[in-house]
């Protein structure tokens, strides 16, 4: 019916973030029954020792793109056009909805691994994606990335709207709830206003969630600028696209002005340090979306512009590049890192009684072995956690309740088969 | 008499990166006697199977503080000088030679698990640190770090330099040559030119390296500009450091003009760009660098400034952040991280025949399980190593053909008794 786990080290949010040694945790069915001191009645329970562990809300990645595992490390160190146009577009343009199937569980064998139990998917065939996530056992808002070329005046007909119409209608809530459906304008500079305002007017019809690309390089930025006299905020702002609650992946280049607009449409900030720096974007102003008190998450993009789904990697980027940039030592401290990439982005996703390890809130949860030395001696946890840790460290990984993961082993996944189909696939891409 | 590892693809160098698949690869003694194709003779070696995994140099950590494990997220995400006086240098007046032996054998258990097999290391007792070296089969340059504080005229009876002096004499070429000794006048603003000139002048004689901290801080470069009326490598340049083999660490700030007297003086220029960061030092001009040709090798710094010393994060911000500051996606290429890892590293440490697989090198070689998801699809191997790989990848470590590390086994260190005295002394510091 449930299990226990006993004298573990949990890092747990209330108002603020707690650090709570020697605990037990129960969990009855999906949802976390008990936290404290007192050990439960046992029977009936399964038992887990977490002496020398600590166990951590799962970590959210709020922006990737599954299927382009597939792409990983296959162009890098390139000028962006010559790696999009030459490279990456390329073989999207072969790809077929059995590689995206193969490509996505790839990912999950990965953020699986790395203690990921929820994430933000923006692609496409995403039926075939939600059929991966729901094997998987993860939580998951999943999106069709829309764009359109010309600037037409009716979209009701529009095939690729209809067709994320279509998978709202097939997956919104599937899997117990653990797949959600979100709607998806790429950016202002692959759909037209009108082409927006047609996605926003379905997502507000449906109840659901925007995941868009926001202001992601100085090209986008100035180009937005020239054609409508604004900046990318400004323009979805004016839209109305902010209206429906919106995640928004990159603002590198945003201005003061446009987080304030995002703090007054409670828009989240997706961060994506790794995808950043190595596409050459640029550094997100996320100390100052921080102070305006924006919810900043985390994400790591697709995993050819990163070239992982590490989350770990980027806690530890998002808690050292904006010291390195800014020359101010006390920017985004551990703690502020690590929220990101849990409750944040639990937040972010719109996942309610997610992200915390609370009494109540749904099992999705790691634990994770804090007796390696580089752990060692036992200072601070958070700060062992964001700048010291590995997604290895991660030995166990639960999503409502259900064991995804233990010690190498795949619970829900079939590991050869995936990287048998992931070769096999590749071979006829590439 | 040797082993022979099978079937195991190598990254090489001889005037370039080389991917050799499917070799094998024969150790006789402390050095690599075969690689190729063929199957040497097996009759007397043992065999290791290399299906599914690469076989990389050792990694060199070209600048740390061993002994500051026992610092490790003690204090974080504070101002410079809050961090340093009010912190740091109160626990390390209370440091006495038994702490720094068990602070740097902590730091060995964890260079070790991930595949560092060789460092540059500055701090006190380093006649303790040279003992649990010995130990552990790491190969290493050691260095007293050499402060004063009045301007003497005579540094002939200077007790710290007569202590670094015996430390060469005890310990340089020890441990079968795997130990030797360098010097370390600490930095500008904290040794005077008489003292920095009474060091270079006992290293020279001696036919010893230099290790020192160059241009780390904005602070440091003003404050030498308007003491001496020079930035610190020209000054340096002027006491005729450079005369003697020099590896310089962080030169976060060094100008364009000091970058041409380090190459014309053949300077190695260490990148800690973990610890720059985190410290907010700032991010070096490390594409300038590397077009003026200057030896380029990576740090970890101290595990107080990082907070580990997992060379595979250094390797992978050397390779993003230099592209995100810069906006340019091509600079510091997967490669040149890799290379500034293994190859720039031994050569700026001085260790000849060491940083390469290759015929004649020493056996300092690190097995790594490339089978894992996030190394697939196989595009390319040194993007996968640059930025997705992990230190806990690493499954297997030679020094000098002798194994240090098989799948968590420690081969040479005592993984209990190290934690278990960390803790015994942690507990009276803190």
């Amino acid at each position: 019916m449930g299990f226990v786990i006993k004298n573990i080290t949990v890092v747990s949010y209330n108002d603020e973030l707690e650090i709570l040694e020697n605990v037990n945790v129960a969990v009855d069915g999906e949802k976390i029954a008990y936290l404290g001191t007192e050990m439960p009645d046992l029977s009936g329970y399964d038992v887990i020792n977490g002496e020398g562990k600590t166990l951590l809300p799962g970590l959210v990645n709020a922006h990737t793109h599954t299927p382009m595992t597939l792409l990983r490390s296959y162009a890098d160190d390139m000028a962006l056009h010559t790696w999009l146009y030459e490279h990456i577009f390329k073989i999207e343009a072969k790809m077929d909805s059995e590689d995206i199937y193969w490509g996505s569980q790839l990912a999950m064998l990965e953020m699986i691994a790395g203690g990921t139990t929820c994430f933000a998917d923006m692609y496409y065939f995403m039926d075939r994606v939600a059929e991966a996530t729901a094997q998987s056992g993860l939580k998951a808002l999943l999106s069709r990335g829309l764009i359109n070329g010309a600037v037409l005046d009716d979209y009701s007909n529009d095939e690729r709207l209809s067709e994320a119409i279509d998978l709202f209608k097939n997956w919104n809530g599937a899997a117990d709830g653990r797949i959600r459906i979100a709607f998806s304008p790429h950016a202002v500079y692959t759909c037209s206003p009108q082409y927006i305002a047609a996605i926003r007017d379905a997502a507000q019809k449906l109840g659901a969630y925007i995941h868009t690309h926001v202001d992601e390089t100085v090209k986008e930025h100035n180009d937005c600028v020239q054609q409508y006299g604004k900046t990318p905020v400004r323009h979805l702002y004016d839209i109305g696209l902010f209206d429906v609650p919106t995640i928004a992946a990159h603002c590198v280049h945003v201005t003061d002005r446009d987080m304030d607009r995002m703090k007054q449409k409670n828009v989240s900030f997706i961060h994506n340090p790794g995808s950043n720096l190595k596409l050459a974007s640029g550094i997100a102003p996320v100390p100052d979306a921080l102070k305006k008190g924006i919810n900043v998450a985390l994400g790591t993009d697709g995993a050819s512009s990163n070239n992982n789904l590490n989350m770990w990697e980027e806690m530890s980027l998002a808690a050292l590049i904006h010291k390195g940039k800014s020359l101010d030592p006390t920017a985004v401290k551990a703690e502020e890192a690590f929220k990101m990439a849990t409750v944040n982005g639990a937040e972010a996703l719109g996942f309610h009684d997610t992200g915390r390890i609370k009494e109540g809130y749904y099992a999705d949860m790691i634990i994770v072995n804090i007796s390696k030395p580089h752990y060692l001696p036992s200072h601070k946890l958070t700060s062992n956690l964001a700048y010291s840790a590995q997604a290895a460290d991660v030995e166990t990984v639960f999503v409502n309740g259900r064991m995804l993961y233990d010690k190498g082993d795949y619970k829900t996944l079939d590991r050869e088969k995936i990287i048998y189909n992931v070769n096999r696939v590749c071979s006829r891409l590439f």
